[in-house]
């Protein structure tokens, strides 16, 4: 098989670790797989790097950041290298311009635009090893280029798919993705395989396992990807297409995030243009909206409900002041989310009414309500969340 | 003007530094002048890196190792830039490939080949600072090379000479190129110019300032040198050529160099192509044969000495005695090289005759002698070695 692996920054933090990298490399290679490896920089060293650019300036110069930044990669890229020539597995570290990761010219956030893959397939069918400088690639114009959070996932992602890889596994600290935070839940199962639309929607509800964007190239790029633990050889989570999935579970997990607000204008003149007022000035703030409710109240007006990070309420606070939009604001932080996310859904009625039933069994009371496809959302406050995850775990025979 | 400065390791060593770095490159370009400015690596950075891999590796892979060095450069190379465009003057941090320098493939130990100016010339006639990480370079094949031990020297003086700089400027911790030893002579003066041949004689005998592979270089492109500290306002030393210095003093410098052995052979058979074998042998071993004097013996045989590196004394002693060329071997590692280097020698007699007494009346003996164009060398006993620097020193009025 030709199977892409990526190490983050826990996972090299140390040179004893990427001896530990290198190990498994050759273990995989070994099994007669033809390895591309991506790696991050050692942990901590990026944001050191960040530190020194922060002595100079506030908002330093972005090209000279991405130049900056990929210095982290190309230490670990060659250090296993290094260490696997040691060990008689021949290699070739690669930059991110070496590898043909070509991006836009958004420094600090490029998007790769394509790869070009020639010097990667020469090196493998020579029976190299090919080590990948991750997070980094190179500007039309020949400048280094950056992928932003999570790039060197990107990177790995976007090579399997450039090189139809069969696999591109993921290493983190953690051992896959399980059916809700084992912190809260003990019994939380470890999930073998769940879909990319489901993935997304954990990922966005704060599992962060992957981030979406490298779950959003997979799926475009039919990558399967698989994320598990560079610490253990427990069998990590593929996360594949729907189609791959034999048994569809009805639900695949309960997500919880307590980085929420609820923000509640009751008493809004019910005239068009006042919610898309609302919002457009949220956005221009750059403040990410995610659930929104709107409820018919009373004499014409209307109650209109949404949610906002934690973090951002205080800014949210003063652009609805600011607007006017209603006499009667309330604002809520102690809320979080606790989300069921499962691609039966779709073929399943009822999934809805056990969440609600079970949660009132609990006294548990819902504040707001969203669903889509694969995904029922409900905002809670927050002190009984985990409560909540409990139940909603159980309810769905998750931890059996 | 145009100006190439280039600030060593120690003068990018801290943040702050760094900083101070900023603010003289700033004086400069409001001074006028067209500035690129070549960085090493934070002092250090490359030795920690050079650990990294030993700890994979004793002889680890030399393409892999030029990826890895090649990052300190790119660090301090991108901060400067950072801090620049910070202070409101417009800069560009270009890595050795961005920078245009194309090495031969020998990775480690590269050699600059040639160098495409285009970039920088673009970003210099629009105004910007360049500022390029040192000691690196790029093989025709796309590969990271690095220049070996005083590389960031060589990116500055062949850019220098690419761009017919008006002057490349050398910073270091030190002021200039001095008349001796300071610590041995405290009267010692700093010389403000000096031919590149002179120069050259100088560091082959031990003064640090410079690696002849640079002022090599600079003699080469004809690019005038100056090394000067980073710490002061000091004038540096001009290294020129010879036609540039109107004054020329018999002797510009004494250097002592006390990394010295002597081996004598007596009563060598005086045979064709014994000493022919003697120095192919070390050559054979890698070891630097310094003076070699032969004399005639008594009864056909000859007596012949020669010197090395105190620290090569040992493995020659082993292929001295494995060549059994002579019954009568001497090792003597306390000795000292005292060098009396002036261009005015070349048109003035009398300048060995004056060594030779003024070390007589100070009853050291002379145990070999060779002399250049340029170079008057003697051995004497480490123990005299400060004598017979100071006695030369003041016989010549070099602290006039």
């Amino acid at each position: 098989m030709v199977i892409v692996q990526k190490y983050g920054g826990t996972s090299v933090g140390t040179l004893e670790r990427i001896k530990n990298v290198a190990n498994r490399v050759v273990r995989s290679k070994e099994a007669g797989n033809d390895l591309i490896v991506v790696v991050s920089a050692m942990s901590g060293e990026t944001n050191k790097l960040v530190e020194y650019a922060s002595f100079f300036s506030d908002s330093p110069s972005k090209r000279e950041m991405d130049m900056l930044l990929s210095s982290g990669e190309r230490v670990t890229s060659s250090l296993l290298a290094i260490a696997l020539n040691e060990m008689g597995y021949p290699s070739i570290a690669l930059t991110g311009r070496q590898a043909g990761i070509y991006t836009d010219g958004v420094h600090t956030m490029a998007r790769i635009e394509h790869i070009e893959s020639d010097l990667i397939k020469h090196e493998l069918e020579i029976g190299k090893i090919i080590i990948v400088a991750g997070f980094q690639g190179i500007t039309e114009d020949g400048c280094v280029s950056t992928l932003g959070r999570g790039g060197s996932d990107l990177s790995a992602v976007a090579i399997a798919g450039a090189l139809g890889a069969d696999l591109c596994e993921i290493y983190t600290d953690v051992d896959g993705v399980y059916t809700t935070d084992p912190r809260i839940e003990s019994n939380a199962k470890k999930i073998e395989k769940i879909s990319y639309d489901e993935m997304l929607e954990f990922a966005s509800l704060g599992a962060k396992v992957l981030q979406n964007r490298s779950v959003e190239l997979a799926k475009k790029l039919n990558v399967n990807l698989v994320t598990r633990s560079s610490f253990n050889d427990n069998e990590g989570t593929l996360i594949t297409k729907e189609e791959n999935i034999m048994e569809k579970p009805i639900v695949s997990g309960i997500a919880v995030d307590k980085n929420q607000a609820r923000i509640t204008l009751r008493g809004v003149s019910d005239k068009p243009g006042i919610a898309a007022k609302i919002f457009t000035t949220l956005a221009e703030n750059n403040i990410n909206v995610d659930m929104i409710i709107q409820n018919v109240g009373e004499d014409g007006s209307t109650n209109l409900g949404f949610t906002v990070p934690e973090n951002e309420l205080e800014s949210t606070k003063q652009i609805m002041l600011d607007l006017n939009a209603s006499e009667n604001l309330e604002f809520d932080s102690h809320v979080a989310k606790v989300s069921i996310v499962g691609v039966g859904m779709k073929s399943h009625s009822g999934v809805a009414s056990c969440a609600f039933k079970t949660l009132a069994d609990e006294n548990i009371n819902l504040e707001m309500i969203s669903t889509s496809e694969i995904k029922i959302s409900m905002i809670v406050k927050d002190k009984y969340s985990e409560l909540a995850v409990r139940a909603l775990h159980s309810a769905y025979e998750l931890d059996k």
